[in-house]
């Protein structure tokens, strides 16, 4: 086999990256844990015609076929195109799914995180993936779902991404907007083609509000004052309440009236006064964001890693009236998903964060020969039983070369069992102690395996800013 | 959309199950980690001409072929076929290729263990999926790889096992061959079809001794002496070191003598005297496995669990002496996979375990009106900077309505704040104090989040054996 090369779009770590990867998702899991939600995990697969469903085409699709039906010829596969299975592209297909096929075995309102890959055959390019990891929480409800979710679920993924700061994450701003704040002013001033408008809106950040208030009226068939009302609207922006008060005196400016519009204000208010108190400067108001507000029925949610705007969103979602449906019962849900792969590729790309070790162990047992490689394990057990990560030297070399073995790694500390053990693990009457190594500062000292331990900061290998 | 049914050999469990895999992939990633294991995830795919390379079209590969491609029809695609890609069948394939692709990068003799689902188009039954997650552990060596990690390794995934006992996992037998004792034996008799003779021993526990002695003779080509010995030495186990001396009786009752099979059973001899001392009872000689000595190279690993022996082996593994190679470089390689899918599968329709709720939460923090819900928010964001996992009840419903909420989902705390405190989490002069209700016992005791705890066991959802 020759050196094989990586496939673009499939991104893999080292060692130590990784261990950048675990860190991230395990703090994500216990920020979801606090908060109360659930793990789940679904099959990577679903019906091709489920993720067809709503016109996705676009997220390309990758069709399994098993080798074997290959042998059987196109014409026999084309027939059971129902029965075909297509890798999931997100995780609120396979969510809604499984909500509908065990909705007589779960609790209601059911919380779930679930952090899985999903795969996607776009080009590669624009730090796109094929296969990423997504870690997304939902709520869902069975008929109706009260608004307070809209408020917590962005503030629980501020609170998540809030607690990986420490290891050198940049901020998060979490931008929000809500459909209704849009779709009611737009009909108050007489529009009806609410998405033709949000479409254009959404140009706004690439091609300038000229060219937008021109495309309104090209495209999505405004007047010009009624194109110069929807720029308006999308230019305000803030983090306080005075963002609902802007908007109310645009609308009285405009003689927009419309229960609609006040409805979404006071749910947009109640977000920004609730995450004003718990997640203070994280929650923007931003009336511009339209994409999602398509499909999204109520609040929708992006969020950006300040500096690293053009990553574009790393975390985004939002509600839906109907998340699922069987036709008997409606769940609405409200959720957020996290692009792990594409943060976790940032923070190693851009160099700010860092594992201290490529490895767990924080010792290695020195082998002075072959014959005593038993005592080594002995020593090895004895601190495992204790809560300590452990390696036991591969060969009985020159103790230097060890010592290398353990540097190599990042492994921060060498143990030499006395001489006075035998081979076989048993003390002898006057043995001689065990010694211990910290081979950054070249510090030996005695050590006995059945109490040492190392500093708490050495003990498992930790996640840091990269400029520590 | 119509209710949806499961989808046959693709696994899931409701939450409460997911909390019995996630513990038992927690408990398995700590053991591994313990023994300085480092984790790494590789990429799903592979190229199929890789996972097609040993002929393992037996494994029935799934290709992944995009949606777009499809409307670009067959022919194009099949010229394409070097650059098809394939769901990985194993992690043992894909380790392979990151060792080869990261040489460079990382430090031999390199020891990761890999937690990833795979996928075969099996027909699904007989406890068969097409889908499942597998966990395992191998230690790669850059051109030699010491005998010692061929004893290590068995004894590693014994006691991730092991620590699972207390959950109501059964216990586990590790049984163990060499396939330099089966060879250096067969060679010694002169036999030279050696992999001919081990695909028919490996049909005793099917067919029995005496047919598989004609199929010998029949299929094998040996006489009818040499297929006695080696049924002889497929009766051969145990525990301890007798059973070297009883191979050793036999190859000279036969007149067999061999290099081969002497470097067999110290190999052999080693693995069960380390095992008797770190692992007593747990790992067994067998000298009748066969499977897998056909592939592996020295030794190799069964796993049953004791009481559903029929579930046949959930770890199985063994030594390759070339586990990867790019033509300048081989890399030898010991490793084990634990069927993780499998063996939770069984745990739960055995009803052999149980998580203690469904959900993470401890307490349920009770609201009294929608108004009150910030001072609700404020209890339950003081209990979680305290590592309380907590949620706050969906609505301001009848507080009996609350306390069902909890019930139902095994929550053991409900906490209803104090009359005294504001709408606004403000505490006025004189506050009631908060209170906390288990619901099990119906005590109720004034409580301050501050400084409240639940009892350590109700801290978490825990996994027990299902009879407790």
């Amino acid at each position: 086999m020759a050196r094989p090369t990586p496939l673009s779009g499939f991104p893999e770590w080292l060692p130590d990256g990784r261990i950048v990867e675990q860190h991230v998702l395990d703090t994500l899991r216990r920020t979801f844990e606090l908060h109360g939600f659930g793990g789940i995990e679904t099959r990577a697969v679903e019906p091709l015609e489920q993720l067809l469903r709503k016109g996705e085409t676009s997220k390309e699709v990758y069709v399994l076929r098993r080798l074997q039906e290959d042998a059987e010829g196109g014409q026999a596969r084309s027939s059971k195109a129902d029965k075909q299975l297509g890798l999931h592209f997100d995780l609120t297909v396979p969510f809604a799914r499984y909500v509908l096929e065990n909705a007589g075995h779960l609790a209601f309102p059911f919380k779930r995180y679930q952090i899985q890959k999903v795969w996607r055959g776009e080009r590669p390019q624009d730090g796109r993936f094929r296969e990423f990891a997504q870690a997304d929480i939902d709520v869902v409800g069975a008929g109706d779902l009260p608004y307070h979710f809209e408020v917590e679920l962005p503030l629980v993924m501020a609170e998540a991404l809030g607690a990986l700061r420490d290891i050198g994450v940049p901020e998060v701003r979490v931008l929000v907007n809500n459909r209704r704040v849009a779709e009611g002013f737009y009909r108050g001033l007489g529009i009806d083609a609410v998405d033709d408008v949000l479409r254009q809106i959404d140009k706004l950040d690439k091609v300038g509000p000229e060219k937008v208030a021109a495309l309104l009226v090209a495209e999505a068939g405004t007047t010009p004052d009624q194109a110069e009302a929807c720029l308006a609207l999308a230019a305000i922006s803030g983090s306080d309440g005075t963002v609902v008060d802007r908007v109310r005196a645009l609308a009285a400016d405009r003689g927009v009236e419309s229960e609609l519009l006040e409805t979404g204000l006071a749910e947009l208010g109640a977000l920004i006064e609730a995450a004003s108190t718990r997640a203070p400067g994280v929650v923007v108001a931003d009336l511009k964001i339209a994409r999602g507000l398509d499909y999204y029925t109520g609040s929708v949610y992006e969020t950006l890693l300040v500096g690293h705007e053009q990553l574009g969103s790393i975390c985004s979602g939002g509600r839906y009236d109907t998340l699922a449906s069987d036709g008997a019962s409606t769940y609405p849900g409200v959720g957020l998903s996290i692009g792990v792969s594409r943060l976790v590729s940032r923070l190693l790309s851009a160099g700010l964060v860092r594992a201290t070790r490529s490895v767990p162990s924080a010792v290695v047992v020195a082998v002075s020969s072959e014959e005593t490689r038993p005592a080594s394990d002995a020593v090895a057990t004895t601190l495992r039983a204790r809560g300590i990560p452990v390696e036991v030297a591969p060969a009985a070399a020159k103790f230097g070369k060890q010592i290398r073995y353990a540097d190599r790694r990042g492994i921060p500390f060498v143990w030499f069992p006395g001489a006075g053990t035998g081979g076989d693990g048993t003390v002898e009457a006057e043995p001689h102690p065990d010694q211990v190594k910290d081979i950054r500062s070249g510090d030996q000292v005695e050590a006995d395996a059945a109490t040492w331990a190392p500093p708490a900061e050495d003990l498992w290998p930790r996640v840091v800013p990269a400029t520590h």
